[in-house]
């Protein structure tokens, strides 16, 4: 079936939640947000696109910084409402420059970094 | 830092999305949206609860199907908006029966099914 994204379902604001995850690694780098022309733009350049919410702008990942997400794979969950994009990340995908984003555990009931930053 | 779900940042509903992983085989299994109270009760048991939006109730995940989730580490993005919840997971986490909800791929625009069910 050819893909379309206008048949994906999109919450009130248009938006559909993408998580990140190294196509080498697994590791779940991000989540962030997509609009149908994100998701367009994503599969049409193969450079991860999101719609930054804070800016109301595309969001061309590592377009400043250099820490691209290159598409390796979208796939689609059963409800069609989230989508998850495995990618080759170059450097850090976090702002704080680390890895992921997920870099805060919760080990008996404290709040521990798991996680440091990488070398600038 | 004692950790407090009073402290994430949750939606204009109240929500902020979990994604759960496979703790052993880092696979991506779903996303689902969890409460401030469904954050405290999912620490609290180590069974992974989320919020359903469709039935406003808590949603033990895997209390009909046999199909829970075991908590072995919560992790809190840098936004403070978006779960990571590493599970043990019994049997297939998708109600279509399959591991993932994340069955379908877009390849060279077209969806393709990379994951059957498991047999019932």
């Amino acid at each position: 079936m050819p893909f379309d994204p206008a048949s994906l379902t999109y919450d009130d604001r248009g938006l559909i939640p993408a998580i990140a995850q190294d196509a080498a690694t697994d590791e779940v780098l991000m989540m962030a947000w997509m609009n149908a022309e994100a998701v367009a733009r994503t599969l049409e350049s193969g450079r991860v696109t999101y719609w930054s919410r804070s800016r109301s702008e595309f969001w061309v990942k590592g377009e400043s910084s250099g820490h691209v997400q290159e598409l390796v794979e979208m796939r689609v969950d059963c409800d069609r409402d989230c989508l998850l994009v495995r990618v080759r990340q170059t450097g850090p995908a976090c702002h704080t420059n680390r890895r992921s984003c997920f870099y805060t555990a919760v080990r008996d009931g404290e709040e521990i970094e798991i996680m440091a930053p990488e070398a600038g």
